[in-house]
């Protein structure tokens, strides 16, 4: 499978190298390349992982099979709208982003919230892609290697499509994921539940002074 | 010791019954006790819990050295504001409830949410009470009692002040909390969290069709 994805940052190299691993093709997609190439964390990057593409947004989401939002979560309509709709048409986005707001400090607050999401706006703004939100709730080291945290502890599934839900469990047990810790939330609406999981989670990184934890649902 | 329970609906009747059974004096602080007593709901429940004292708010505040939180949240200030200030003076109060707005229907937003909440509001609100959130993320039958829920799972304290926090921390113990499950994330600011699981919460009794199911931490 070929995968596209949006964003530069850690989380987004974090997922590019773990898909990158398990042989699919992937290539990330930014704003300027040649910007993105001339950053020093970028570049060392890079040279550990000279299989991966990098591109603009448009080629990116041209050449992606499958899509993942991977931007900040203030800027992914921006990154969306620049990835041209018609290299979106069908598409699954796996929408990890969250949206964070730091301007009034930290701990960031988020926008929208509780009563929108930043899921439900891209599926809004792009009702031809097939939107999952997942992932959005632990460290990226952790999306990627679940058994970093030992023990039970879960993932969550939000969006509209059953078969892209189906498609993106897979890719999820295919990272580490137990079949049974991926828990389908529901619709994209339910993204709204997950987003705003991350306030404690900043909260328990502050009072646990680390990050290698995550939610489980005892019971469930 | 005496606990004033504000709030006659089921949570504060479930805390209500077992503080009674551990021995403690209670008594349920509402607006019109007349008009609670006429309640085919309340009149059923007091005889099964005759020890159980039923009380304005005022009375209720005065007689409790340490109050319980249970009203709806979007009239709990209302509902302290009638219990009167000189009866709070240096009290804690366990606040349990979630700003829950139905006004738009199910699930309900949250309100204040995000750069508020209610357990901050109240402590800006009576400055002269010690408050201490906590037991609010989670199906009532299982704050009392958390065995109904096999295996590890949390609570969390959000407060100013380590004595209260201390305090309610060994009271929760005494509801059959292991010592390690209670999680202290900080400051009354850190309520924004808590409150914010609810609409995850909300939508895992969707999915799941029950509310047999906590909150845990892996790798806390």
């Amino acid at each position: 499978m070929r995968y596209a994805i949006l964003g530069t940052g850690v989380v987004g190299r974090t997922v590019a190298a773990r898909l990158d691993s398990l042989g699919h093709e992937v290539v990330i997609g930014t704003r300027d390349p040649v910007a993105t190439l001339a950053r020093e964390d970028y570049a060392a990057w890079r040279t550990a992982h000279p299989a991966v593409g990098l591109a603009t947004f448009p080629d990116a989401a041209r050449e992606g099979e499958v899509l993942v939002n991977a931007t900040g979560g203030r800027v992914s309509i921006a990154a969306l709208t620049e990835a041209d709709a018609a290299h979106l048409d069908g598409k699954i986005l796996i929408d990890i982003a969250n949206p964070l707001d730091f301007s009034r400090g930290f701990p960031p607050s988020l926008d929208p919230v509780d009563t929108d999401s930043l899921g439900e706006l891209i599926q809004r703004t792009f009702p031809q892609l097939r939107v999952v939100k997942t992932l959005n709730t632990m460290h990226c080291s952790i999306m990627v290697d679940p058994a970093l945290v030992p023990g039970e502890h879960n993932v969550f599934l939000s969006g509209e499509d059953a078969d892209a839900k189906k498609a993106v469990h897979g890719l999820l047990v295919s990272f580490g994921w137990p079949d049974h810790a991926v828990l389908d939330l529901g619709g994209i609406e339910t993204a709204r539940g997950t987003e705003m999981l991350l306030p404690i989670w900043l909260r328990l990184m502050g009072s646990l002074g680390r990050t290698d934890f995550n939610f489980h649902i005892q019971g469930a």
